[in-house]
């Protein structure tokens, strides 16, 4: 068995990092959720792991059909309440802070990572409606979208189309009903067709005729599955349909979707929101979604940490001091672990850091709005880009074993790549911050930030870390916008080990004066001493990246790469 | 197309780094070799490898299959003449150097790496032979193996016995007619069986009876898949079995065997070199095997780089100062693609040094022998590390294209993984790094290079690095073993990254003022310049964990990894 739901870790970073507590959420139900969902995924979910990778999601001329068990096991999990953690209570939700919604959303993607993509995908479709629904079309989806029951998807990108949303082509043309009629096709549409659910939601990004070019003509639309009946039950299918699926390198329990949308000029969508509030509405999708695969990399290194660590405990090679050993008790063993465990309890920390914003800034917090905008870029590129390297060390750990298929090492491995891609590519995180999330309030945002981090800091590597963030911040404030985006990438990687570092630092502290799981407490000692003490010195070797200017980058013309 | 050979870069390395016009080889030979090992590659090799991936070896009751095309390409290579490079004229070899015969591994494997990894391995079990096989050995032998009309295996790994080779149970039994009978199973053979030569010459580690445990009671052997006649040709089969192939992440195209020896008790091999002599006998196999395995870095971060390059200048996707663009031209993108360069230029600059202390070895020069046991850790394991780090930035430019498997940069990505791991994992390298190859010599050879370099570096960065890596080592010389061990891989890092700075950064200079292809110099120049402005300096940062005690990494034990 190789996956434990992190449950001690889960509650105590939600306790100080998150600080659950302030969030309007009782004490007893924090552990019995988390409980609750760890014992759900065992024994639900990660069984399932393996058949997603090996037999995959399946194109068929009638539909997307899923492994066995995968039906089942999603009904379980709407059956048990698992997807209304964190939706409103008005729509049947239990109204729980995201945060903790958050912790079990990585339960489940740590049990199985391609399945928990699917309800990843209905949070985005939720709040798309909570925020720009009109209240009949929350009344007739919210409710199922909330549960489960129904699926929901974004449709953004197009074949001309990947980053650039804008040159999206997908229309709709106004109907007579007051409805549109949809065409076009969208790809990379993750469960875009499955047969878990009994109607899925699109989100279809498309142009209103006489629409302008560019983002501001986008109006976003929904366009079901199965058109609702006079009930509001699922009854005629809608003129959707999956063209095709892709053959991945990874993640293979999630069907990648190439969506054909009015073949036969009759696909039936509704807007969403103001004609061409497109941009809009799918930045509230994407903003959560982002949070959401950031914890992938969460999820991912989790899975990866486990099944090293058992590994390295259970092979024996060569001896230590003149007896066997296992391969656990060598140095450079220890230090990859060690290392695993410090990123995972990082990327975890940022991503809840940034998950507990959400619950603030619902609740009015204009501060904790602007660190949350802040921060998403930090989680979704910095989170992932630990599931690619933890993911990696675990195939290390492994030896040649973890080149074999069947170890599932490889499978992390694979399974992690597409996370610095999609929502967003972590060049684009990168452009945000030090664009729109930087410049776009002068930097009050980071610097508050940065003042607070430098506030509590105790380790001088950690300080010297935090200053230079300063100096590289103070640098893209004054730089040109193509120096600025030729140090993004670094300047995202330093400040989010800073980030990490002055949480991890934070949470040492705590454990080492806490009370209650021994072992826990001394591993998270011991992880946030590694992290402070040898990843944080890592990112200062970034900075000189992060303030050269692109000059360096355009010495030689585009054709010459190829020379 | 996705693969051009890189003639000049090739060329010019060839020149500077190794400085090959003091190893005997004349100008047009050197030109003539890689432009016709390019166009063979080029025309048979590359056309081959998507399928090396897709198809892929297969195991049958009746031995491996390779794909379609695969034996007439490697009878083309044979009857080519492309494995006779580096071969020793005296069996029909053409005597040219290790260094010019790197290049044209580098080629094939840039090509196809899957496939070039046959070739890889023949060279170790030449190697071998030559050094410590008996003259009618290497009569019998040497000259088919030079050709590759007959392939070479290296059989080292047991299944309880990975990287700890003196574990291995393999049995040798001396018959009377002076041969040996071996039984065992080994694992991880790489092209182990296959139908592409007329025969296997498996090179076997075995005890022989009442040897003493560990590695001193090792001795190679000579195990023929066809028994030779009394012409000198295949005759009857041997009692060698092809038991089942690995179901690998990648590296499709080679056959990763488990073969089991002497199931009917038939299996006869002949000792190489003194009884108890196998682990001599077996570095001499592994040493050159690990530079060739660290040029595989090279060959699949070319790779990746090319096809990276050609996507990014061929992809339009939103505009730039007002005008359609293709990513190449995003600061972000050049970011990408200027690393992509720069490390693959750099891992090769490293083994192509390495290489060339082979040929000074080789010619009796004891301070080369020296640089070049240094160097063997630092090629395998950074050429290694640059590949996939390469690779994985393939993927990436690629945006989500890179995660579909026809774009063909997720090969490149699963096919790098294993190089951290076969033929020593890095790990082994950096402990061999600290241990063999620093505490050997009191840190003579390092140091020795230490002072050249910080004699003729010239950048603030690049000399504080070295400066550093003086620092670390003098740590090292003094620190207990497990502390050195702690800190040996972030150590080799370092030192391989100032290693590669100093050869970059000369480059520079050289392109400078050199005539010729302009673009190429250009290109070497901005390379050269963002290497040691941008990635010497991330190594900085490694420091701090290089000289950390291990008492971080055993603040806890071994159960409470799992905590």
């Amino acid at each position: 068995m190789s996956f434990t739901p992190a449950i001690a870790e889960q509650r105590f970073v939600l306790d100080h990092v998150a600080r659950i507590a302030e969030l309007g959420v009782e004490d007893d139900i924090v552990d019995a959720v988390l409980e609750g969902a760890g014992a759900f995924a065992a024994g639900e979910w990660a069984p399932l792991d393996r058949a997603g990778d090996t037999v995959g999601a399946k194109w068929t001329a009638d539909g997307v059909v899923m492994p066995d068990g995968y039906r089942a096991a999603y009904q379980a999990y709407v059956e048990g309440g698992w997807g209304t953690i964190g939706s409103p209570e008005a729509f049947g939700g239990q109204g729980l802070p995201f945060a903790l919604a958050t912790a079990v959303l990585e339960t489940l993607g740590t049990a199985n990572m391609g399945f928990a993509l699917c309800p990843t995908l209905n949070v985005g479709a939720i709040e798309a409606l909570a925020h720009h629904g009109t209240p009949e079309q929350q009344t007739a989806y919210l409710p199922r979208l909330a549960t489960g029951e129904w699926t929901g998807t974004m449709n953004l990108t197009e074949p001309q189309a990947g980053s650039d949303v804008g040159a999206l082509k997908a229309k709709a043309e106004p109907r007579a009903d007051g409805k549109w009629g949809i065409s076009g096709t969208k790809i990379f549409i993750s469960f875009g067709d499955h047969d878990m659910a009994d109607n899925i939601v699109h989100l279809v990004l498309a142009r209103t005729p006489d629409a302008p070019a560019g983002t501001k003509g986008i109006s976003l639309f929904l366009v079901p599955k199965f058109r609702l009946d006079a009930d509001g039950n699922p009854g005629d299918v809608n003129d959707v349909r999956v063209v095709s699926i892709e053959h991945k390198m990874g993640l293979h329990a999630s069907p990648t979707c190439v969506l054909s949308f009015g073949d036969n000029g009759d696909c039936i969508g509704e807007l969403i929101g103001p004609e061409m509030g497109g941009m809009r509405a799918m930045f509230t999708m994407m903003n959560n979604a982002r949070l959401n695969v950031g914890l992938q990399g969460v999820q991912v290194a989790e899975r990866a940490t486990q099944r090293a660590v058992a590994y390295a405990r259970d092979r024996v090679q060569g001896s230590r001091n003149g007896k066997p050993a296992t391969i656990v008790e060598f140095p450079d063993v220890r230090r990859m672990l060690m290392r695993m465990k410090a990123q995972t309890m990082a990327a975890r920390a940022l991503v809840y850091l940034a998950a507990a914003q959400v619950d603030r800034a619902n609740a009015g917090d204009a501060a904790a709005k602007a660190r949350l905008d802040l921060l998403t870029p930090l989680a979704k590129a910095h989170g992932t880009d630990i599931g690619c390297e933890v993911s990696s060390i675990g195939v290390q750990v492994h030896g040649g074993m973890g080149y074999i298929e069947e170890t599932g090492a490889a499978q992390h491995f694979r399974d992690a790549r597409i996370t610095p891609i999609y929502e967003g590519t972590n060049g684009i995180q990168a452009a945000d911050l030090v664009g729109r999330k930087l410049s776009g309030d002068g930097g009050a945002a980071l610097f508050a930030l940065i003042d607070q981090m430098r506030n509590e800091a105790q380790g001088e590597g950690l300080i010297a870390l935090i200053d230079a963030c300063a100096d590289v911040a103070r640098h893209m404030l004054e730089a040109q916008v193509d120096d600025r985006l030729a140090g993004s990438y670094p300047f995202l990687t330093m400040l989010s080990t800073a980030v990490c570092g002055w949480l991890m630092e934070a949470q040492g502290r705590i454990a080492a004066e806490a009370q209650g799981d021994s072992a826990f407490l001394a591993m998270k000692r011991a992880a946030a001493t590694f992290y402070v003490t040898q990843i944080v010195p890592e990112a200062m070797g970034m900075k000189a990246a992060a303030v050269a200017s692109a000059d360096a980058l355009y010495a030689v013309d585009a054709e010459t790469f190829a020379a």
